[in-house]
Parts: C-alpha cells; sequence; structure tokens
C-alpha cells in the first residue's frame, strides 16, 4: 500500500489500533485471571468491558474514512503482550506479582494513549468530526485507565514490599 | 528467574529498560535519514545523543541494586521497532512520511515514560535514591522529546494535508 496522503495515514493507524483493541480484549482475561488483589482484578475485569466498547467505537470510526473496518496486525502490542504473557509465568508472590502486571498494564494503556493522540489529531487535521469524537472518547478511558492502575499500585506496591 | 520482592522486579526492569534504550541507540539513525523536514531531522540527532546518555545512566542505576547491569532483550521495544521499520519501507510522501515517522516515535517515548514510571515509583519504595534521580532525568528527558514532537507534528501535518 502506498501511503499518499494524511488521509491514508490515518486510515492504516486505525486499522493498527483496531488490532492493537482486539488483541487486548483476548490479552486481559489473563489479566484478571493471575492478579490476586480483588480491587485489581475488578479493575481489569471493568477494562475489559470498555476494550470490547472501545473496539465497536473504533470500527465506527472508520465511516469518516469511506474505507472497510479492517484490522492490520498491531506488532507493537503483540510486542507488549508477549512481554506480560512471558511476565505472567513468572513465579513470583502474589503482590509482586500484582506490582508486575500493573506495569506491564500501563506499558499498554500508554501505547494505547500515544495511537490514539495522534489519530485524534489527524482526526481534526482532516475534519472526521465523527471519528474525532469516538476516538477522544477512548483516549479518555485509556488515561482514566492508566491513573486508576497508579492509584492501585501505591498499596500493592506496599504490599510487595512488605514481601521482602 | 524467580521474582520474590519488589527489588527483583525493580532490576528485571531496569534490564528490560537497558535493552530498550540500547534498541533505540541502533534504530534512531534509520529515523534521522527517512525524516525529510530539517527540524524533525535535528531533532532525531538531539534526540540520539540524549538516549546514549541515558542508556549510561541506566547502567548506573544498577548500581543500587548491588547486581550487574545487564539488558535483558525488551520485546515490546522490538515490536515498536519492527512497527517503525516497516513503515519507514512504506511509499509515502516527504510529509506523511514524517508524519507517520513522528506517530511511531511517539509510542516509543510513552513506552519510555510508563516504564520510567514505574522504575522511578519503585526506586522510590526501595529508598534506591540514586537510581531515582537517573531515572527521573531520563523520564524528563522523554516526556520532552514527546512535547517536541507533538510541536513539531503541528506544522508537518499541515504540509501533509497540502499533499492531497
Amino acid at each position: 500500500m502506498s501511503i499518499d496522503n494524511l488521509a491514508d495515514a490515518f486510515y492504516d493507524e486505525l486499522r493498527d489500533m483496531l488490532s492493537a483493541e482486539k488483541q487486548l480484549v483476548k490479552a486481559l482475561p489473563k489479566m484478571v485471571k493471575h492478579s490476586t488483589n480483588p480491587q485489581l482484578k475488578k479493575a481489569f475485569e471493568a477494562h475489559l468491558k470498555e476494550t470490547e466498547k472501545h473496539v465497536e467505537r473504533v470500527e465506527q470510526a472508520f465511516e469518516d474514512t469511506g474505507k472497510a473496518a479492517r484490522a492490520k496486525t498491531c506488532e507493537a502490542m503483540q510486542g507488549l503482550i508477549e512481554e506480560a504473557d512471558s511476565l505472567l509465568k513468572e513465579e513470583a508472590e502474589p503482590a509482586v506479582k500484582d506490582a508486575l502486571i500493573i506495569a506491564a498494564a500501563q506499558k499498554v494503556e500508554h501505547y494505547e494513549i500515544a495511537t490514539y493522540g495522534t489519530l485524534c489529531t489527524w482526526a481534526e487535521d482532516l475534519g472526521y468530526s465523527n471519528a474525532l469524537q469516538l476516538l477522544k472518547q477512548n483516549m479518555d478511558d485509556e488515561e482514566a485507565a492508566d491513573q486508576k492502575l497508579s492509584s492501585l499500585a501505591k498499596t500493592i506496591n506496599q504490599e510487595a514490599m512488605a514481601t521482602k
């Protein structure tokens, strides 16, 4: 595919994001399963529901491009999830493992924040107002999820410190 | 390796970061080469110099752990760089390609911001004051680099919009 203009770039990036969100829908149940802190489990369960909604919103955002909503494998998210997976397999004290899972999840959130940031800027430039609104909602959710994880980490890190 | 406590988690994450920064030292010259906007080229050249310094600081941060400064392949950064590489190979108008390169670079910056965020929090919890100071400096550089890219994107996106 040749990328001739910003509209092509937006379409390409949106396809990447659709793949990233779909990969995350599959990865989050593992994070729910392997985390032990009840509030953390609950946060991941809630974020899974949100992520399913994000997939729908990204699909809807394709409408402004006039092209089909087709995912294009996001290699970066594959790398992030592989890293998280190898982490989930490590033997660790429960609170320490929770701290590690939070770290991995925050990397995922930041990947999404960066990508939605680019997509929102481009949508604005291109006058894709419907897409902009949908993608901005997703970005706000990711930022809130990141902050929620930072807040949970405070307690969990203290528990992890106690397991010396 | 078994991760028994937060100190082990910190060490593991620091090894990941050392690999990430080293991978970036190799990847940035390609971004310099493929970008066309002179200010963008200059920004990447400056960030390459900073990144070389980041490697040194991460190596120094190991001192607080009392363990060897050994990198552990960061799969997530591998994925991010692979994605950027395939992007650099795409045919695109110069300004559009610059916009794409900025998008890829901001994902890398956010990966680092997320990881340094975790490392700084853990360093503080563990009383690793020397490591905390070094890693905080790196994090500040990454945040500044991300903002610099957002600012350059404003002009570059407008140029990309003109190549319809």
